[in-house]
């Protein structure tokens, strides 16, 4: 079993009814830092590195890309760092994170459907390792600005293999009717372009990036067939000898009991099996792993307030509230995600079924619907599971409400990772014209 | 017509084909401020605020309270103070916005499902003029809160009056089956408790909200029977004299042509004809519109990158690339909304007809869907309308972006409201535990 298939960090214990992550009680975690926490637990987050790298290790050239979209901070960019990863990012903000937090910017890839002019140039000023060019306008933006600089540029293309895989249909990318890459009719076309004009774009592969929460394997052995395929045929149109094939990430992870997502293994299995269709030498294989990697490691940590029961015709439906909601964890308002639950400090008390509701003001602020929890009391804390990925990276501000902090653990120690927004925080950017001040 | 019901500011001037909005060039503001960039039109914040107040003139307790929650910034803050304009807050953050802008507290009412202890205690320090208590829990919370600190609390209470008006369901918040407030049946027993037991607790009232966007005035009306109705029975049966009413907001505005939102004056006709089934004296009424006040007035300007063109069995679709998108705008991909746009400088070319997508790395991340435009070319300017509500305000920094900054116009003048965020700021929070460091 590989961590991305357990729905809770792998060093979740229950001693005598009380909750401890990384060595570390959650209640005592609530009560030090103040809640909402979003709570990262390094050794699930290292233990996924590593079911990646093992089960990858029987090919050399296989490169291990965190995308950073799904949690991107100093800190966790260490960790991936000393884990060996490189980074995939979307934007110079997350170029500028990982480089300040000293990665070698050799092992990180720039990807993007609209990379903007400021963007390709701070990335080629820090010499990012390659650009997935996603377009023709790209193409050419990224060749006169190279030019100007006067410096070669490694890219892979990112191409759209016309895969519908099965997943919100938000967060699937592989298929045509996409705003991402190169059709297959249009792959030539841009070939040829970067052989005879664009002399400073060095074409060293194709990338593709199928989707996101994907448990059906099939879809990835029919990306890296048509992609093999792509990268043969267009080495023999060409002449050339590229040997770089990015195929994105997207494994799933368990959101809740009934998620079912695959071993790492066994996506390496088919990932291998696929290769063997290609006659000539592997090529160097880059993985985009984002939410497989840090989502399982996450939780999220809630102080249970006020509660309310409604009457539906004689049925009790039982609102209960906690102190964060959709600022923090957008999912289940954008996708209809569902999350499994625990109180942090079991009591020996009947459980009922509640709904859990954010306390931001919208009806759409639920963070679960209908779960079966013990009796819940004010001040109770909440450990909400698998919320790594894409909750504090797509955090706001509604309500102006500050953005809470986030803790590592490790082997009983909790440390700061992200600190806690202030009153102060929210207004740091406002400004008040002269003639509008009191 | 109130400016409710146009698409555009009300300053929109098309000279000579190229776009002005509080007599500001709209391609000059993208030059100096950079893009994207929200902008607010004060003329069309201030025309609303009027209409509004216009709208209710005859009756002199009519309180006009600004939900906070559309848009919270300290130079808007000081906008509807400087209209007579209250406040209805629903967090700390928004009670602080407010209250560091210069606004007399004593006009601020604090909303909310789930408001916390410290939450209470600042509102309460800060002297805030009402609480809108939402549940059984905080009517006690706050009792409490109140007593330690000696200090008594004029409060409303919050009802879930039972009308299930259309709009999106995220944000229909009078039905039974809502998170917010007291349905019918509980309101003896609060009133009972308050009366009897929660000594410092002032009851003013009642107040309900029956969601956002509505264009149904019905609703409005059904609204205000009910609440005149039960206002009316509270007093009777526990010889009350409450003379409070708070039918909250939720006006719908012009997103595209095909929204008929009313006017604000057929507004304040509905509410008096219902209002006039009181027998008694006519109770003060506060009316919390945040959306109707806001959006109209604001847009958001964005340059255009690069475009893809796919070819769907034989039918072209075009993808235009903004540089931003979900992240800056939300309500696509949260409520599928739609917006209507335009090419800041018109150029005498055919129209076409192209899927605006974003810059973030998701297929959900589109911001309008086949929209009819001239052909559009990198480096020109989009200038989405209506986005002053829920635009800033539930913005992110998904894939690690810095949000834009907010200019306000008014003749012909551009001042800064939000500064822009910088790498730097996207970076501040984030600590390294020392062990992890390089």
């Amino acid at each position: 079993m590989s961590v991305n298939q357990s729905l809770k960090p792998i060093t979740w214990e229950n001693k005598s009814g009380k909750i401890f992550i990384g060595g570390c009680d959650l209640e005592e975690l609530a009560e030090k830092y103040g809640t909402p926490l979003y709570v990262i637990d390094e050794a699930t987050l290292r233990g996924i590195c590593r079911d990646y790298k093992e089960a990858f290790k029987e090919y050399k050239n296989v490169k291990m890309m965190y995308a950073s979209k799904a949690l991107c901070t100093s800190a966790i960019a260490r960790i991936l760092d000393e884990e060996g990863f490189g980074f995939d990012t979307v934007s110079q903000g997350e170029i500028y994170t990982v480089y300040k937090s000293g990665v070698d910017m050799q092992k990180v890839l720039f990807n993007g459907n609209n990379k903007s002019k400021n963007e390709i140039e701070l990335a080629l000023d820090l010499n990012v390792g390659r650009f997935s060019v996603d377009n023709f306008y790209e193409a050419e933006l990224l060749n006169k600005i190279a030019e100007e600089k006067e410096v070669n540029v490694d890219i892979l293309l990112r191409i759209t293999p016309g895969i519908e895989c099965h997943t919100h249909e938000y967060i699937q990318t592989g298929q045509i009717d996409s705003k991402f890459g190169f059709d297959l009719t249009q792959i030539d076309d841009i070939v040829s372009l970067i052989i005879n004009k664009y002399k400073n774009l060095n074409l060293r592969g194709i990338h593709a990036h199928i989707g996101s929460q994907i448990f059906e394997l099939k879809s990835f052995g029919d990306e890296v067939e048509i992609l093999i395929k792509e990268l043969s045929r267009i080495n023999k149109k060409f002449g050339l000898n590229l040997d770089e094939m990015n195929i994105g990430g997207g494994l799933g992870v368990k959101y809740t009991e009934n998620d079912t997502p695959p071993d790492v293994k066994d996506l390496a299995k088919v990932v291998a099996k696929a290769m063997h269709k290609y006659s000539d030498k592997i090529p160097t294989i880059y993985l985009e792993p984002g939410r497989s990697i840090i989502s399982t490691s996450g939780v999220t940590l809630y102080t249970v307030g006020s509660s309310k029961e409604v009457n539906l015709d004689g049925k009790i439906k039982k609102y209960v509230a906690v102190d964060g909601g959709m600022a923090d964890n957008p999912r289940p308002s954008m996708y209809q995600a569902q999350y499994a639950a625990d109180l942090a400090a079991a009591k020996n008390v009947q459980t009922e079924k509640v709904t859990l509701a954010g306390r931001y003001c919208e009806s759409g602020d639920i963070l679960i619907n209908e779960i079966e929890l013990p009796h819940l009391e004010c001040g109770d804390i909440i450990c909400v599971y698998n919320t790594g990925a894409y909750n504090y990276s797509m955090a706001s501000n509604y309500n102006r409400v500050e953005k809470p902090a986030m803790v590592l653990v490790n082997n009983s120690q909790s440390d700061m990772i992200i600190n806690r927004e202030s009153l102060d925080d929210l207004i740091s950017h406002d400004c008040i014209p002269d003639r509008l001040r009191k």
